[in-house]
């Protein structure tokens, strides 16, 4: 047996040793090839319609399931990916016409099912546009589900997988992704795919190693072979020498130490090499949350994505279980400070129950702060409740996608209607809670200094606002290379606001992707950034890198840094400075 | 008789008075009721797709000659609308299935027509999203055009209107209001439709006053019955009452009036009350356009969008192809200088032969140089045609979504090459043709200064840079209203490009809507502008305004403005300004 190396895409990074296990689904078949029809006897029509309907059902409760299990295991956000597959199981597109067929075609229920969604999955790729395509990639999950639960027999599920090994696949969609035990699916690595595919932001949240886009050369791979997976080089050795997997034993061993090392930072406050002491805070997306950034060593929450809170219920929250959500984060904080992003729904993020208009870029749409003030009522709920919960725990609030200044006078004006009420009422709140804006449109960071005069604070949304300054949307794959926090455009509208909150005796915070950057952390440093909200994952390793910097050092950095005139020069530049210290 | 009164969103401004014609086209129905099926014999089936096919050609060959005739009134980019339109006929999704509903199930053509229209209409609708649900309607669009050219003699068209009139309608399409003859049509009110929707676009592009979304009030208006529609005001009055009438005949005259005193500055340059001489320049979507250019007075083509010359091909035109165009709208220019802009597909405009992916935010996309650096031989390919005009009359090139130094590097390398093989080939070009940069992504605002050491000039797109420095897609009716380059970070934004090339000892030229509108002139003179481009059509009235103001009052304005924090506050002292003016 000699080695065979597979080279892909690493997307989600860590080593593995494990066996291989090859994966093949049920699936609906998207080629040309004739399946044999069966048909059935007229008095069976009400029995197979009885199983198509019993399918149904256990399809439906294998989804609900794996949302909830996706809430526990990767978070509110991408639970939301899993929960929009169990919508389709109810278009009216596709399962009465199942039933159509058995009635008047008396098709069986496995050839009804492979026939409609067939038909239906066509039909969209036959259209050219992404968003019809995608759908027939879902609509064909659902449909290999359903088949799935039509013969639970005969299908080689996920769930039933025994032991540590590590997933062959063509591919693997985010509903496979969810249900995947880090305990026993080590790693994966498949055929297709993509880097910015939902399937691997899953995998990153899971923890699980992951190679995509391997091409053929996975067909070398037997079940049970044995394999390496290196996620970080988007690497895969199968039948590994005995020299080999010593090699990748002793790398995966390193890690691990570094890995316990860094849990030793949790119990600490950060604190530069010249003893300054910086304030890291979580990003959140439920109350529960809030238990795990106290333990990985929060000094409180920067960012409480409240969105979830609308996107996991058939109707929209009421107060009252708005101000528990809230109250219950502060507590689970031990009383450090939680700031309260209003609800950002919109873009990427649906609701059913508001009929949110469909648009032709979301992102430039009818989201966040844009639907808060043309439902002002929505928004005076979710302010009563954060001003409530402030009551008894340090709370602060702030508000997204705000592009200029009426804006945020207007949502300020909503708050003082809040208050207003709640002081008729007889109600306690703090009078001197803090309240801020996100910084993530171009237009705001511009706008700093006139900003300054009037907010408590600013929070910088780094996703969102390279996004607009660069014009690129980071989850299309054909442009995702430019979507860089390192271009100095980006660099100097940072600089102007904190520069522009420290003139006005405010404080700046950032929540977006950059704080939880090692290599950004010097830069970030020596610009003045006040508070860094992150992933709760990202705390420790952030701390033991501000433990080993100097302020002044990273002062002059800063300064060099934005002289610079391309993001490759300013990566080399902090790549630089990371070697030397 | 008293008079009707009906208030809606005035899209195409112009006073009109003309008897209404009620216009009720054939339209496959999106309701539930179900039409009686008729069936043909089988020996018909033949005849019956003989039928169909000739009406599919007849239907094609209208959209073919309503893509040309559309082209001509309304210009390259809005005729892409229509020519989008003509490819659905060719979907395998429509056509074979109404053949096959004919063989097989022995319906009529109009049955099966409709049928299928309706039945793949309702899929998308079902789908929940705007993409789909656009598509639906243009679905629907093509079956009623479909069911028109079945039976062509019930069906009342547009085209066959005569006389002078105002057409009072549900809703038009764009390819209904692309076929209206302005001297015929002279305005039309609608009970849908809003101010951002294609219609609207084209009834301004066609000079046809226009109000859209008057609601059921247009119940009111019988046929024949005599209208007043003021397209300013958003207002018609139905069955007016002499003083009315004379009220707007009179006020019709008053702006004849004004529009023949504008047409005398056609032939003047536009020099400022105090003696400062301003280059207008026009855009142009086609070699052909600079005609009306220059004979409305422009000093040269600031902006030549040759996406057209991609759009309306089947295949990409070569070298030689490009080159006669561009040199054509030179010698049209009468030497004139002519900026080129290389092309600008993506985004909203399509190529199908290029094969672009289909994307969920196609304005953050794959698009303009970002095609052009990754697929440098088309670029090159362009660049080499534009030099060889260079040889024979004054040409500029510039490059569309420049988002950093490192894009515009690599542009300049493709130019460097394509000099290179001319040289090499022994072929003459202007080796000082002068070479800028689109700006309309924030990064590059920002990023100016860096920019004017290695530019020749800028040319601001403002449509673009508001909707990235604002994150809003102003074609989307539910945040259009954010969309306002009078919004002070633009300003800023604009400001700093416009010094920084100066700085440099270069210039700044504009060619979005902003350049053109009378309301911003002093402002953009006072900024310094060096270089204003907009609709021919528009030059005029620009020239008239430019003629009233003095360079030392507009800087100043400048000044007040660019302290203001509103876009409110910008307008207000704008049209205080004018006012004293």
């Amino acid at each position: 047996m000699t080695e065979l190396r597979i080279d892909g895409i690493g997307v989600s990074e860590g080593i593995r040793l494990a066996p291989a296990y090859v994966y093949r689904p049920a699936a609906v078949s998207s080629g040309q090839q004739e399946e044999a029809r069966q048909f059935i006897d007229s008095s069976q029509v009400e029995a197979e319609i009885a199983k198509l309907g019993e399918a149904r059902e256990r399809c439906a409760a294998e989804l609900e399931a794996l949302t909830e299990k996706a809430k526990v295991s990767v978070g509110e956000e991408q639970a939301g990916i899993v929960a929009g597959q169990r919508k389709l199981l109810d278009d009216p597109a596709f399962y009465p016409k199942m039933e159509a067929r058995i009635r008047e075609q008396h098709e069986t229920a496995e050839a009804a099912v492979a026939e409609v969604i067939r038909a239906v999955a066509a039909l969209f790729e036959g259209m050219k546009n992404a968003y019809m395509q995608e759908r027939a990639a879902d609509i064909r999950d659902i449909g290999g589900r359903l088949l799935a639960c039509l013969s639970p027999e005969q299908s080689r599920g996920l769930a039933d997988i025994r032991g540590q090994v590590i997933l062959v696949a063509d591919d693997l969609t985010p509903s496979d992704t969810v249900q995947l035990d880090p305990a026993v699916v080590a790693g994966f690595i498949t055929r297709t795919g993509g880097a910015t595919s939902h399937t691997a932001i899953l995998a990153r949240s899971l923890g699980i190693a992951a190679i995509v886009g391997a091409g053929g050369a996975i067909d070398g791979i037997e079940d049970g072979d044995p394999l390496v997976l290196d996620g970080s080089a988007g690497l895969c050795i199968a039948r590994p020498s005995e020299q080999t997997t010593a090699e990748y034993s002793r790398r995966m061993g390193l890690d691990l130490e570094r890995q316990k090392s860094l849990e030793a930072y949790a119990a600490q406050p950060a604190v530069t090499a010249d003893g300054t002491r910086v304030e890291l805070a979580a990003n959140i997306g439920a109350a529960a949350e809030a238990e795990a950034a106290l333990r990985l060593g929060a000094d409180g929450v920067g960012l409480f994505r409240t969105e979830f809170l609308f996107m996991h219920a058939k109707e929209l929250p009421g107060e009252q279980e708005q101000y528990r959500a809230y109250l219950e984060a502060a507590q689970l904080m031990d009383g450090r400070p939680v700031i309260i992003r209003t609800m950002d729904i919109g873009g990427d993020k649906e609701l059913p129950y508001l009929e949110l208009p469909k648009e032709a870029n979301p992102f430039l749409g009818y989201r966040a702060i844009r639907i808060g003030l043309s439902r002002p009522e929505l928004l005076k709920t979710q302010l009563r409740a954060v001003l409530r919960a402030s009551a008894f725990s340090t709370m602060k609030v702030m508000f997204p996608m705000i592009s200029g200044l009426d804006e945020w006078r207007q949502a300020k004006a909503i708050l003082a209607k809040a208050r207003l009420e709640l002081e008729q009422e007889g109600v306690d709140f703090d009078r001197n809670m803090e309240v801020g804006i996100m910084v993530e449109i171009p237009s705001t960071a511009v706008m700093a200094g006139l900003f300054a005069q009037e907010v408590d604070f600013f929070s910088i949304g780094t996703n969102d606002l390279v996004q607009y300054t660069l014009a690129v949307d980071r989850m299309n794959e054909h442009v995702a290379y430019l979507y860089d926090y390192f271009h100095p455009a980006v660099l100097h509208l940072i600089r102007n606001v904190i520069e522009a909150s420290h003139h006005a005796g405010k404080w700046t915070g950032m929540c977006g992707g950059m704080a939880g950057d090692p290599l950004a952390a010097p830069l970030l440093l020596g610009l003045g950034l006040d508070e860094w909200s992150m992933e709760a994952g990202r705390l420790s390793r952030t701390k033991e890198t501000l433990s080993r910097l100097d302020r002044g050092a990273c002062r002059r950095l800063a300064e060099d840094v934005l002289r610079l005139d391309t993001p490759a020069a300013v990566r080399q530049a902090l790549k630089d400075f990371a070697a030397v210290e």
